[in-house]
């Protein structure tokens, strides 16, 4: 069994961690922490666990996170890079969901984020985890910083078209053009009293945010870049707010370069993504919709081509707290482990 | 033209008194105040405005309010009854949107809302602002506790059961074992930030709360007795919080007294109704919905005796925003300066 | 392993079935049957399915039913009591989602079902599908009428109070002034093709419905006298339907009689539930949240006395698709075949 | 007073014309009729216009609308055409808010639409319905082919950048490869009993449609070369359906060409409206909610350049119902009889 620790329990993602790794098999959850919620049982927050998850959260002090194995950090930014390095000499394998460990270019991460970054050595051998693309390296990695929400579509819905896995490095779309008109449930925004996802103003109600430049937007292209093998990527990315729980659709443009017309673009996303037990491209003219993904680590994508023009529409869903948050998690989890990589991620969707 | 003034408008009760005033053909709104947010535009707050209210929020003392003909307080608990008694000596006239005028009995006030009163003598005065109960009082009051919101759709509901208007003193009803099983949407909470109304909390989900003792429970006791002319009334009142945005279904359980059996209720109801322009009884087996008087001041009531056992079933449905508040204030100013008491309240509920 | 079918599988207590027999270790699913959709996989209706279950309907000829060794029903009412005779010859079990073995009295069916009922001797032996009431029962049981969704959450949250089991045959409440105000959300009226709850329609609304008379009142009512043992029972039932798409919301009222002014009720519910896997008696002073059993065979109930007044009030949370039918389903099913009873309903419930 | 009559009024343009018509001034609504419904009061369907509207559907026949001076059309598509010969020969104008007289083009409107087009001489003298870009010629039109609310929100939102009128026919972005991603509340549907509108398929839920090709696309087209005065026009329609019951938003992406990099488009959207009743372009940054226009006739725009980069956003919402819909064909209705062109159309919009 592999013990495993939650810093910072009490919010959306934690829930998450908990719901899920409450049934994996390998897994014992030594400890939740909150500091302002310690000696709380997590089960009188989240009424869905009780008589199933019955820990209570405890102080950072009483949670002996270095006697774990892997500590996830659901916490807002900022706490998993203060104690990143106390944990990794007790030898243990951290991964954080927040964005401390995203941004390789520290500069970029003070921009976005309004802090300096504490530790940049170990930024440094952090991996980004988005399993599809980094499966290798993070199987080793002793630190994850794991991919965002938006960011995990919009990364798994343009690479099989820039990564030069099947293109051969053949130039396929303009990727100085590249567009992500996405949308997100509001449990994206997280579980803070805020005025403005309040049900009276956000539902029957849509609008975008973000538009001058969201946090998101450095890090997709950092991924691009990477997944590309070239810095020649720029993207638009407009957030929008639905009025619904759960669930990111990433609805994403690109401009087919004349050389590539033939290309039978559906077969290339079926052929790159073929081993993938989480990613799941759709036949020809679905449109996928996010709550098919809904509780579940699956991220759907649809292939299209309007009128056999010359722009690619691809739409991606997922669930943005568990294959944008801490199902991904468990997914790097497993593989840092030698694990199955779905061990304990096989719930099924919730649908209706 | 009659001057208004509004003290915290940044609420939904003040942007609703905003929407209908500015309608309204013998208001001249002078002045709105927020102290927080004074040199703001309204029309910045709530987008809705843009273009058709043009006055900024000011600070109290740049408001000018004793130069109004009546002031609303749209405003927590406590404010009204700070300002009443210079206001009242400057000769304005006060509808307070809050519960500072709404309890006769001040130890009663004090113990659900947790401050002394500061005005008892004003207090006394006070006109409970009901016009389907109180329209006379009304037109001449200097001071108005307006209904609550819950507390409107209770008593209208109960009313023409326990009224001796119509029932000519007989007993129809146990009213000592009433019930009110309510439903709000989730505007009835204000527009304050709190985690349990987000909309990633409250949407897709149906709870009761404040069973232990509401708040409104008191004020809708008191009501009740004062329209049933005696003291034998016992309200187990129970709230729910329904995932929309604004209406009130009061569903209202009446134990029919034996000697009753025979009375027709149907006719009762819209008989003690025949002449309210805001109060609609629906024909027999309506099953009125939230929906249909959404933006408008209309209350609609339907009546049921299911399988004609001895059990009263009363559908009361309004609009808490409207009806159940800043709608039911304009009501209460028409008829203190002697307007049409429909004036400025014509719109029609918006549906779907 | 068990070989189970599905007969009518095309709505959502049928995908629910799905949904939970796909990762049910003893269960192997052989046919879901749709005459209208055969042939189809049952991952292109419902896509949350796909690469999860991969069988298609087939025609009810195909299905080879009468090599199951159990089937659900998952069809209009009407559908099982056709079928039943010869699958019962055939040795299969049957375990109907419908209403076509639930009521004893089969004028009462006529009646509220507009049909004849075409097999009622099986319907004698047909033991009624509430496993907390009829454990013992349901184990040797042939055929399964499966409890409804609101009376499953009306039984029991009156049961404790009227079961002779701990009460030792006193009365505690007045059982001829029962009320049950319940409210569901609209996936409880399956997916047909209608006005009345269509996303326009339903949302950001709230009504009640079925006052004169719903088909559940008679089901409730015998189950109540069933557990009472006595038929001085009379219940006021008012359903209505909340903007959400899972989830039943039962608030009961009962009439404590001065004998029992000095009941520990929440100490009896307690005792009476202590060892049952899907009721969970929550704390005094709890308010359950629909939410909290999303996805999951768990009911949550809470025990409330206003004022310490007379007047009990008891609510009930379940989802209606597990507990309230596909759940209860599969719990009835693992009764039957020896099986450990949360077996295949383990799942959390989804929340946020 | 200009009498009006209203074909086909049962579903949800009709309804809303009923709701504004019925506050207007000048207009006295002398029929609606439905076929179906003939004899049931409007107010029996839509319970909002209770006490309000009066009048009750008739057939055809009985509606004598030959008598009227103009009739509205919320019908499906080819009843208006059938139609419209009759009532223009009774000196009747006609506003038609389906497809019949948008698409100039025969051939189109058959690929379209499935079927032949019964009057192409009366098409050839209809005028498109989008007063901003048509005012004059809507003045002395007699048939109106009012704009779809899909097209109303793309045409609005591109005018200002390929009309000539203040760019004085420079080119300042590629109308190549224009994108617009919009995004739909279901009442876009109708008031049709479907499946996919259903609250427990479409709420907390998001998805795109019609991504093959949607019937707006040869309209937007057609407009947009008429506004461009150029065909050089080649657009991505992808629509997408959100869990709310109004409102339009599309979001608009267009490149801006080289030799407009300096163009200040926040002063030219400006100018381009500044004398729009009914186009209110915000301040820069914003980014406009479809809550803002719920209910009324307003259209927002905000206009966004992300990083000063080459790629404009344009954001625009309406309410698909009113600027959608009724409300624009008032205010076609209005030109039409020279009245002001805001009359009957000054709700406010509910919000919350």
């Amino acid at each position: 069994m592999i013990k495993v620790g939650i810093v910072g329990g009490t919010g959306y993602t934690g829930v998450e961690l908990l719901r899920m790794l409450a049934q994996h098999p390998e897994v014992e959850l030594t400890a939740i922490t909150s500091r302002k919620e310690a000696g709380m049982p997590v089960s009188e927050m989240y009424s869905s666990l009780r008589g199933r998850v019955n820990i209570a959260f405890s102080t950072p002090e009483d949670a002996k996170l270095d006697q774990c194995n892997a500590v996830f950090f659901a916490t807002p930014h900022g706490v998993a890079m203060a104690q990143a390095k106390e944990l990794l000499a007790a030898g243990v394998r951290i991964i954080d969901l927040a964005a401390d460990f995203r941004l390789q270019d520290t500069a970029e991460f003070e921009k976005w984020y309004g802090m300096p970054h504490q530790c940049p050595d170990i930024l440094k051998e952090a991996i980004y985890g988005l399993a599809e693309i980094n499966r290798e390296k993070i199987k080793t990695a002793r630190v994850i910083g794991l991919a965002g929400c938006y960011p995990t579509s919009v990364q798994l819905g343009f690479a099989p078209l820039i990564s030069p896995r099947l293109t051969g490095g053949k130039r396929f779309i303009d990727t100085k053009y590249l567009i992500s008109d996405s949308k997100s449930g509001v449990s994206g925004a997280g579980r803070k009293a805020e005025v403005g996802t309040l049900l009276a103003e956000a539902s029957d109600n849509f609008k975008a945010y973000g538009v001058k430049g969201h946090r998101h937007l450095p890090e997709i292209e950092q991924g691009l870049k990477a997944i590309a093998g070239h810095d020649d990527i720029k993207l638009t990315f407009v957030p929008h707010l639905v009025p619904m729980i759960r669930g990111i659709h990433s609805t994403l443009y690109a401009r087919i370069l004349p050389e590539a017309f033939d290309v039978d673009f559906q077969k290339l996303f079926e052929d790159f993504y073929a081993n993938e037990p989480f990613v799941d491209v759709m036949p020809a003219g679905s449109t996928p919709e996010t709550r098919s993904v809904r509780g579940s680590n699956q991220l759907r994508i649809a292939v299209h081509r309007p009128g056999g023009a010359d722009t690619l529409v691809i739409l991606v869903v997922e669930d943005n707290l568990v294959k944008g948050a801490s199902g991904q998690g468990i997914q790097c989890l497993n593989l840092m482990f030698g694990l199955p990589e779905d061990m304990g991620l096989q719930q099924i969707a919730l649908m209706p």
